[in-house]
């Protein structure tokens, strides 16, 4: 490979010589450590051209290799051909760690260089003890996109709006004072906000920065005495300025938090999220500081009834929005007239003649037949497939809604189901009844019912890569902590007013993908004296599982039972939503099985 | 309470006032942090009269209180009873902590003694870190048993014996070169090995020292150069001399480590198991220390394939001997003439009957009735319920054979089962089952897989207080880690080799207890190339579930085959050892059902 065929990746290297850095570590995130990031901020995208939401290039002057999970191998062995980047599969066993890698191939005393701005504090750590312990340097101000991006697309400029109270159930003002009195339960005086979401919740502030989910850029200085938001001037419009000013929180600019940091007083104790805040931030504030998981990540986990009873809301229109959707791929996919992003383009069309809809709450992941198979599949004009009567297709998408963030998935033939799709749709049917029907004592986490989903699979020796459920924001993030149910030994108990996502699924290389989702909402079950109390889950999603892909066989009574229960309420709730012909069709589709 | 009433109490606080200590903490170990104890260490109940596994004595000039857990509330309550002690219980939310109650009960300044050999290095940098915030004086050298337990009994003197290779399957030497392999792994020069099973493991010795597990009194330290054992003098046989010779390891006497380790070369990095290695030992170490769970626990926890047979075997003979034992006591208990200390009796005596048992591998618990709800219940002739021809008994119990240690409990009915019984009954064994049955990835840890003994019961409100499933050693500790199948997310993959046990129970106070417990051999199931590679478990344990007491409306067509593959196993391997009364009485016991 000549160097001349990679422009972006010679200007990169020109200017690690020009400052004499030997390697660059490029993260795909942001100085929020945002899942989904705006443009501005995707220079690993414009350096390598992986566009996944999971990937870290590293460049030395003469390697360059991206890191990327199971999710996204297909994708990258794509994106990354003919960009003089290598793929590495994280976790796989084979393929080096990126530590692994750099201390084979530089030499001793090689300096090491990342933007301090996109790492965490903890990230930065872990890679300043790597390289004390391998003899290399490390510099954390190393801003090469600020000088060799020309065609960098600028920040967002959006306004900011109020997330009204009718919707997030409680006033900023309040929610501060709760944050407040965790900090001084916490021994900490203060604390900096980063995470966008976080702010957004603490301040029932949106905005339109990033595709999916309703931010807005800025950053956030809470303390007793002073409360600052740091965004850029022109997104504060009128309507925002009065709401801060009436939970007394001060604007200044966005570029000004560095500077406000590096002056706040040594008497402050601040909590920082070393997760989330960025080590350039961190390393500017000059008092002593408190390592947390920043605690409005759990305030904003427990939902308030307010938002339990627009979370029931949304997914009424959103279930009726998908029985239009699934009609029409029913009416159209036998004519062979419609692919895979005609159906998403469908599905933001429907969703969006709702109430309170602003956008869609990922991009949807619609995949026929093998595309199914690729997990975080998305359908370009140049991928898509044309549907027909038959085989499986994959749906996964949702909406933000003002009074709610969803989230589903359904797999659905499109005629003629064979056998064994039958059998592999009901062993991932089951695996998703057992965890929505499982109760639980208090204190249970998630990755100890992670299994109930998993188990039906596992006795056949297959399984899924991914997790099988993650907590779901409202009207914010998709995906939210601290709470999750994976494999991963994650020590969050599930409380009541949480939200989980519960999508086992099967994927089968070449042939399809099957998945089921629902969002839960964790509920109070039973207390009694002598076992202490029990929690269950409430399904908050309501869509049918197509029984044409059940086979009957393999279900218990039980299951059955929890089926049509479960379709019972599915057309009680979303059936005064349709027109005649759309009920019929619903009434159909959720039939008593027996 | 005045002081006359309590002399141990009182002779305690003369010597704390003599060396000027407020408070003392008192555990009940032994400078191996043995989980059985030879009486020479169990000053703890001599100072208290509590004499569980689990409880911590702390004293102050005026106060006194004991902590344990919810196993032996029943059993502390009576014990403690005119003791000068109250009560704590461990992990219930109410009582305050040890911490918690001594930063309550002292003074600033006060001073807090500790006996640093009972102490694990962990703990003691725990409580140093505990006093340093608290501003408290801490003192590892308080030594009051060695001054005022006057009638204290010498230290155990029986011989140690080598555990032959055909049963231990893997000779001393080629475990010692093992153990340096993975000293070199990870960058330790040595390794000063204080756990008696640890040690009983590494040079397939063993000994009496210490109820129900065979080990010998000993410390040892290896090294590339330098193998020594310390140990009693008048423990090392001939046979043992030899034995140690022929593997190069050298004997000094077991009160020379101190000693000894005060003289290690500073070029040595000694691995050192915070968790199992004492403060005291730890700190004479003048080198460098690398500080790891003992590689010799993960050793250990691997059985070989001698091993592995050995077991099978046990298992054969140990279901032989609970035969005879079932059918006598049905044969008995109608006439009301033994009672539970009767059935330990018995227990013992059967056991011993077979080839290659030694002793029992935990005091048998055996629960008539509302006993069986007191979950580590120790009958005693005072305690001893005589039984009955109807009700629930509960039996725990298990023997030390050269070839293998076996742990069992069953629950059958005397008669007359109650449908509630039956229900119960039922409960439990479908977790059982269904955790004996699971197949998983490999990778999978025990907490993963907890919840599936647990679900039944939850999803009926009720559970059991203690764990699933502990490891089991090798003609060693009936209890052996590191894997375990608990609530507790312990981050220990479970692999081929590993034992675990599975014992789901059911309690409810004042009326009985419920347990089904067989070991599992986690095995090898499925290798495929799309998921990985897949384990499972073997059934160990021989003795069939009692039928009578099974509710079978409640179970699938799949639990139904497992239960009579189960019993047919059982009636293949053992009817050989029975004469015809015997397997005509397991005949019926293990009949299908339909």
């Amino acid at each position: 490979m000549s160097k001349e065929t990679f422009p972006h990746l010679e200007a990169l290297r020109e200017e690690m010589r020009r400052v004499n850095v030997d390697a660059v570590i490029i993260p795909g995130t942001d100085p929020h450590q945002s899942e989904y990031i705006c443009d501005h901020w995707k220079f690993r995208d414009w350096i390598s051209g992986f566009t996944g939401s999971n990937g870290t290039a590293v460049v030395t002057l003469d390697k360059a290799a991206l890191w990327t999970d199971s999710r996204y191998f297909l994708q990258a062995g794509i994106e990354l051909e003919d960009s003089g980047f290598v793929m590495m599969k994280e976790n796989m066993g084979n393929d080096p760690t990126i530590h692994e890698w750099l201390s084979e191939v530089l030499e001793e005393d090689s300096v090491i260089a990342i933007d301090g701005r996109l790492y965490s504090a903890l990230e930065a750590n872990q890679l300043e003890r790597f390289c004390g312990e391998n003899g290399f340097m490390f510099v954390t101000e190393f801003y090469p996109a600020d000088r060799i991006w020309t065609d960098r697309p600028a920040r967002p400029s959006g306004p900011a709006y109020v997330h009204d109270v009718q919707y997030a159930g409680e006033e900023a003002a309040d929610k501060i004072e709760r944050l407040l009195k965790v900090l001084d339960d916490n021994e900490a005086t203060a604390m900096l906000v980063t995470a966008l979401d976080d702010i957004a919740w603490l301040l029932n502030l949106r905005g339109s920065d990033v595709d999916f989910t309703p931010v807005v850029t800025a950053f956030a200085y809470i303390s007793h005495d002073t409360r600052v938001l740091f965004i850029d001037q022109d997104k504060v419009t009128d309507e925002v300025s009065a709401h801060l000013k009436a939970c007394d929180v001060k604007v200044r600019d966005y570029d000004d938090i560095q500077h406000f940091l590096e002056r706040v007083s040594d008497h402050e104790v601040v909590l920082v999220d070393p997760n989330r805040v960025s080590d350039t931030l961190s390393a500017a504030l000059p008092c002593q500081k408190v390592y947390f998981r920043s605690p409005i990540t759990d305030l904003k986990s427990i939902k308030n009834e307010v938002q339990i009873e627009g979370f029931r809301h949304a997914m009424e229109r959103d279930g009726a929005a998908l029985v239009r959707l699934f009609m029409w791929i029913e009416q159209m996919a036998p004519t062979g007239s419609i692919n895979e992003v005609d159906v998403w383009n469908k599905g933001k069309e429907l969703r969006a003649r709702g109430d309170l809809y602003r956008e869609d709450s990922f991009g949807m992941i619609c995949g026929y037949k093998e595309h199914g198979a690729i997990v975080h599949y998305e359908a370009t004009d140049e991928s898509a497939s044309t549907l027909h009567g038959e085989g499986i297709l994959l749906v996964d998408s949702g909406g933000q809604y003002l009074d709610g963030t969803t989230d589903i998935t359904r797999t659905i033939t499109l005629g003629n189901p064979t056998a064994q799709e039958k059998h592999d749709f009901t062993l991932v049917l089951k695996g998703h009844l057992a965890l929505q029907r499982a109760k639980f004592p208090v204190g249970t986490t998630g990755c100890q019912l992670d299994v109930l989903a998993r188990l039906p699979l596992w006795q056949e020796a297959m399984t899924y890569g991914h997790g099988t459920g993650h907590g779901v924001g409202h009207f914010l993030c998709c995906h939210e902590g601290p709470q999750s149910v994976r494999t991963n030994l994650v020590d969050v108990k599930l409380m009541p007013g949480m939200i989980t996502s519960n999508e086992p699924g099967l994927y089968k290389t070449g042939e399809y993908g099957i998945r089921t989702e629902n969002l839960l909402l964790v509920v109070e079950a039973d207390k009694t004296e002598e076992f202490g109390n029990f929690l269950t889950f409430e399904p908050l999603t309501l869509y049918p599982y197509d029984l044409e892909l059940i086979d009957r066989s393999m279900l218990t009574g039980e299951e059955v039972a929890q089926i049509n229960d479960y379709h019972r309420m599915v057309r009680e709730r979303i059936t005064s939503l349709l027109n005649a012909d759309e009920a019929a069709w619903l009434a159909a589709k959720t039939r008593e099985i027996n």
